[in-house]
């Protein structure tokens, strides 16, 4: 028998190299975002995070945690080859999850899955995610980078997030306080977010055969990979400064994969519903381009997009200039009223 | 013009009454980890953890945080139609990074991409992660599942875990304190655990071409599916009772991807380096048949597979009875020595 031919680890397809290279570029960019708080040291098999600081002055600690991905959002951004708002999208998508909830988001960690490492394309998603976990104050502490080419299709990536923040418990925010004749306020998204993609995609791709880069004419001169890859808003600061500011939140519904109609009855106690008055604000014109395309009722649009409406706010009335105050340079509209006449959601036009 | 199709989110290809479905599934397997610290209220866009206990007379509580998947074995699971062991996996893979650091893991939060929804796939993997952070004192607290089909191949999914810990910051183990002539201590694994799979699997079913269900001599009359699919063992219990017996460890090394050689020195302070004889353990037969269809050397093996050692403590001699009694019923053997005559790992022969 011949000597059998020597097998190493790159010639079963895992490039050691390439993810060596990337973690290099990666490094940079992470450490903007480590504050004293981030404890580095020898031999870490995890990353390090003081809480003392933290949690000094909370009685009650909660932590609040959530994971998620960007949903098949990521195909845009391969067919595009535009990957730094990649990164923005999963912080903003992530954070904004635990935001809402009242907490201070302190840590973010990403896995990145990918068919075949690019140290450009790595590098771009992490100095995105780096950048966006900066300005909203929390630490990108840790990550994993698996090169998978027998699972992600050619040329294809899922990226995952992860945030942990805490609260103290009498602060966190659940709706529970919500009053009859509360207000919703809807404060603007900037595009699709990170749901919906599977659908969009179809309409945008399939059905009407556009190309990313194509503009279309309800588009108003901007290209679809412009509108489309807008990231994600993040409502991270604007959320703090509205309550470090004292105003009188009951509740955010965080407007992801279910829309208004399934997101808002999230904050609301048993027994109250809300009407939403879709004439009270303007959704951006990608949502009446994907609606004609596939013939979409106004209901469902609602219940798979965001429809511009990327948070909503339950409060009481007459806090419209304040709240467009903390979470400016997103604009906030009155949109809707707390009932008792009904659960969940109504759609309404009022006059 | 005629009246365009109308089009929803099944026909755009996500399926939401399977993932309800799932979900539903998941729910009696993950209530199982829940303790009183796990809050659960109205409108949880993130999950609620008490840390009040927690932190309790830690004077400087440090948060410790990691996130992996289990690489391609993922393939492997599929090829066996196997998934419970894949939640396992998962769920010791990433909770042991953070326990060799001192840190007691306190919650869990998954990902799961995945070509297409499948409930008892789910639920399945989901079984696995819940018996597993149950046994091993940890809360599942969230988790989130996505069905991508255009990023994941046909048949393939990938999973990710998080997991959050807490540690008095005095009690961080990171092998400062590692003196010459302290022993390098080796615990059994059950296996490959989550590192190599790429070159395993282009030895075993490409060079080989073995199917999943054979028996190869070399595994003593066990099939593939049942040798490959042996969960990753699970050191986070067996960790603290070395822990809170005060056994005086200094500091231990998860023997993930760069194996013995490349993770042991994580622990060893500047100027220190360790002899591991690798006479002193047996192997498992699986890692002498992957030698043998690549013809690879056993310094590379070492650096791609774990060789039988999951677990690697610096401690001073003289321990091994204590630990054996700890780290029961895996086995604990006496595989090297500090040493600084040299750095990193040497790998020796010794008579």
């Amino acid at each position: 028998m011949s000597k059998p031919e020597t097998i190493d680890y790159k010639s079963a397809g895992v490039d050691i190299e390439a993810g060596n290279e990337a973690v290099r570029r990666m490094k940079q960019h992470v450490a903007k975002t480590h504050t004293s708080a981030v404890l580095s040291g020898l031999g870490a098999f995890g990353s390090l995070f003081s809480l003392k600081d933290a949690v000094a002055g909370l009685a009650d600690p909660v932590m609040v945690q959530s994971t998620d991905g960007v949903g098949t959002k990521t195909k845009v951004t391969v067919m595009a080859g535009r990957y730094e708002e990649l990164g923005r999208d999963l912080v903003a998508a992530v954070a904004g999850d635990i935001a809402v909830m009242g907490a201070r988001p302190l840590t973010f960690l990403d896995y990145l899955g990918i068919h075949k490492v690019e140290p450009e394309i790595i590098e771009a998603i992490v100095r995105g995610m780096s950048d966006a976990c900066a300005e909203a104050g929390i630490a990108l502490v840790g990550g994993e980078t698996a090169e998978m080419p027998a699972v992600y299709a050619p040329g294809e990536l899922d990226v995952v997030g992860f945030v942990t923040g805490v609260v103290d418990r009498e602060k966190l925010l659940d709706g529970s306080t919500t009053q009859e004749g509360d207000v919703v306020y809807g404060v603007e998204s900037t595009g699709l977010h990170t749901n919906g993609w599977s659908l969009a995609r179809k309409l945008l791709f399939q059905v009407a055969k556009h190309k990313v880069d194509d503009t279309p004419a309800e588009l108003e001169g901007k290209s679809l990979a412009d509108v489309l890859l807008a990231p994600h808003a993040n409502y991270v600061k604007p959320i703090r400064r509205a309550l470090d500011a004292g105003l009188p939140i009951r509740g955010m519904a965080h407007i992801t994969g279910g829309g208004l109609v399934e997101n808002t009855p999230r904050v609301l106690p048993e027994g109250f519903g809300a009407d939403i008055d879709v004439r009270s604000w303007a959704a951006q014109p990608i949502f009446a381009l994907l609606q004609k395309l596939g013939n979409i009722d106004a209901e469902e649009m609602h219940r798979v997009f965001n429809m511009g409406v990327g948070l909503a706010i339950i409060a009481p009335a007459g806090l419209l200039e304040e709240l467009s105050t903390a979470f400016a340079p997103f604009r906030v509209w009155e949109i809707g009223k707390v009932t008792r006449a009904h659960a969940g959601v109504k759609l309404v036009e009022a006059e």
